[in-house]
């Protein structure tokens, strides 16, 4: 059954790709998904859905049109679906895994240049 | 908005029960809870759900009908709905973040005295 396990160090040594999700796991209709943050990404909505960030190594913050959340390594915060505009970033690289429902998009609502391609697993 | 940051370790430390999770934060309709585990719980099933383990801190194992995971900090293993009786076990304390629906009841269709309140949170 050893092959079902995944370690994430291991995960996150195949990619080098900044705001590039790769699904590590699916859950129901959910999927957690690695991905390496730094420097600004953009602001964005998930209107049908929260979503959850955990770090797993570094630092990020998320803005958020109330204030900005902070977070460490070992840390979680939950962005609310609707009303949730965020902006994550990072001052150094950080190792974050995301949990949200197949399918969403890591641009939500906005696009642009930093869209990634769904779906990708490493 | 630091007040919704989920700080795992400083969570972990506000119980000390085994085998009884405490949930630390809810995405859509699923809950994030931290549990300590040590020594042996009891065979069971969830027919209808996906469950998520990740070692946080620790090592543990999942006795599955056609053998078994051993899981160490940083690793991930999603215990299948529907044939998926298994059987969490830790030689010493392990921490552990779950992933699953509200309303799942630690020891699926089992009972017996190790299963825990729900929707207890921490």
């Amino acid at each position: 059954m050893q092959s079902n396990v995944v370690n994430l160090a291991e995960k996150f040594r195949k990619f080098s790709e900044y705001w590039s999700p790769r699904v590590v796991a699916e859950m129901n209709d959910y999927q957690l998904k690695l991905a390496k943050f730094q420097g600004d990404f953009v602001w964005h909505d998930h209107k049908d859905t929260d979503e959850v960030f955990l770090v797993v190594k570094g630092a990020m913050g998320i803005e958020l049109r109330g204030g900005t959340a902070h977070l460490s390594e070992g840390e979680i915060y939950v962005v609310p679906k609707g009303g949730g505009e965020h902006r994550p970033f990072a001052e150094s690289e950080c190792h974050v895994l995301l949990i949200e429902p197949r399918g969403v998009v890591n641009t939500g609502d906005s696009g642009g240049e930093l869209q990634a391609e769904n779906d990708v697993w490493v």
